[in-house]
């Protein structure tokens, strides 16, 4: 069976298992903000309609001044992109042919885009006990490739790696000439992030991608940006398709930015809700990953095989994301999005009559 | 100084050019419907607001569904892009390395695109003496290229090529082991177009790309399509990003395609406005290319230098869309939308003015 890469539209998924897809169903595999997009948004729904008939501003200028703003570099520092996607997508071509590395499990999106360039692709593979990066094990491999990729936090465990270590992977990528490419999709959802932004003028091997569409929940609209040397935007840029972000993104995302409390009642409720559920999962016995953001990682510890209960939950319109297609989990683990407290509930509810069953 | 490639933002213009931007300005650089979207989409504009929080179908399958239905082609033919930027981005890194010949004037962005993917670029100049492509001549160069990019009707001329001529290019394209790449974004504003789309089953060296920003005027939500053979979809489809097309353009996009009338009402509103403008310049003295679709070229036939007519009418905030970086044109000649009858009489009492200066 050929598994579905992408869990957010459900419907492939429940074609490719021949499950049949209930009237009801909750979406867990998206790790979008359970609060939806900011109000503003929804306010000024209206005012977008008048940005459709003219061209977006191909330089995106009113945004990443902005952005250059908020994260206090140049803008000639910052490129916004028509989601994380295609930020990725042009960093894959930009390493046409080189070596890379990537530290999984992670989003399938780096080995794609990197194999369609006909880069070579190593792996440097995290473990369940912690999932944690051993820094000295990776020291001695980057001599031997042009870039590294990272998820910060990681995605799909949630596990969150310091500053002071992507620092360390910084400097020694700059000893090794290797680009140090840190996606931090989900990065506003941990609680104590510490800000690894001013790096980017210090060294210039490191590239960090930005996604607004999961704080803001608008991956409707695509919506991304890269951070890096001015170089590297240059030279990036070059790949990316004129107007390529859409001209309501370009909007809704200025007015996203303006609303500061949005990300901080976010973190607050995920918080509340990650704690709740990690409780009741180690009571029920279920093994969680140490996440720090607004998805996790799960698997019964009584089970060697997940299959029965990722199937359970499906057949009851509880959709998960499997993880047959992250390398080194193999499905092994079934990853959840934190949602709203009535749906964390929900799916609670489920998990006890799967113990019950 | 430095030309910007793209009117369709006009500030950048008048700043490159040092000259104040009126308060009021008309914008006839961008060819876009002037009727504006269809009502359909300020009718069920809230609507929208629905699907900005989900991820967009990644394989665009009820949109492909109808454009495939409309163009009597197999879904698989299809592959649905950000925008027509997008399909000749994506076109121009598979062509990677190849040998193109470029039908010029033309978009910059074959060119561009082809050359950021290490393409040698050859051209092959049509002149103003009607504009037509000599078939006979092109021929022989056919043996020593990968590819030929046509605009059809051609932008910015608005010169409109038979379907006996295209049929002989795809002919001789076959023979030569040469894709002919058919850039079809204004095909919708000619008034006998002939339908080329069912030579996609017969050639597979055949693409056509069409643009829906165009005449729905909705190029701020940025939709566009290409057709071909699979094998060539499969090839192009690898180099897009996931999620590439945003989820307010589906769905904008099936309801555009539901309103047939619309397309009809354009042609005849655009047909009566060229005929009427058409009549004024050659009444007072001005060079039109012999255009078919919403857009023309003009020049004084008075003047050598066509510089001050474009500072006199962007003084006065009629903005045309400059042919400085046209292959060929170097700046001779000035591009026009067909828009509004008011805007274009409107402009048509400039002229007047400038006749009278």
């Amino acid at each position: 069976m050929k598994w579905p890469v992408h869990g957010a539209n459900p419907q492939y998924l429940y074609d490719a298992l021949q499950v049949d897809m209930p009237q009801q169903t909750i979406d867990y595999s998206a790790n979008i903000n359970p609060l939806g997009p900011p109000s503003i948004i929804k306010e000024r729904w209206e005012e977008l309609l008048s940005v459709i008939a003219d061209y977006p501003d191909p330089h995106a200028a009113a945004l990443s001044l902005k952005l250059s703003e908020q994260e206090a570099l140049d803008p000639t520092q910052i490129l916004v992109g028509n989601g994380g996607a295609e930020i990725i997508s042009m960093i894959g071509r930009m390493l046409a042919g080189k070596r890379v590395m990537i530290v999984q499990p992670a989003f399938a999106e780096y080995e794609e885009a990197c194999k369609v360039n006909g880069c070579s692709v190593e792996y440097f593979q995290l473990i369940p006990d912690g999932w944690q990066i051993n820094v000295d094990e990776l020291q001695g491999k980057l001599n031997d490739i042009d870039a590294l990729f990272i998820t910060n936090p990681n995605n799909p465990t949630g596990v969150y790696f310091s500053k002071e270590t992507i620092k360390r992977l910084i400097e020694m990528g700059e000893s090794a000439d290797c680009l140090v490419i840190v996606d931090e999709a989900f990065y506003d959802f941990v609680p104590n992030y510490e800000n690894i932004v001013p790096f980017v003028k210090d060294y210039s091997n490191l590239l960090i991608i930005r996604s607004m569409t999961k704080m803001f929940a608008i991956p409707g609209i695509r919506l991304g940006y890269i951070m890096a040397n001015q170089k590297v935007i240059r030279n990036i840029k070059k790949y990316q398709p004129h107007w390529s972000i859409n001209a309501i993104a370009l909007k809704a995302g200025e007015w996203c930015l303006e609303d500061e409390a949005f990300a901080v009642k976010t973190r607050m409720l995920v918080q509340n809700e990650r704690e709740k559920l990690l409780r009741f999962y180690h009571k029920n016995h279920f093994n969680i990953s140490p996440t720090h953001t607004n998805f996790y990682l799960l698997q019964d510890s009584l089970m060697t095989d997940q299959r029965p209960l990722f199937l359970f939950l499906l057949e009851r319109g509880f959709i998960p994301r499997h993880t047959m297609n992250f390398r080194g989990l193999d499905g092994d683990w079934l990853r959840f999005a934190i949602k709203s407290p009535h749906e964390n509930f929900l799916l609670m509810e489920a998990f006890t009559k799967w113990r019950e069953n």
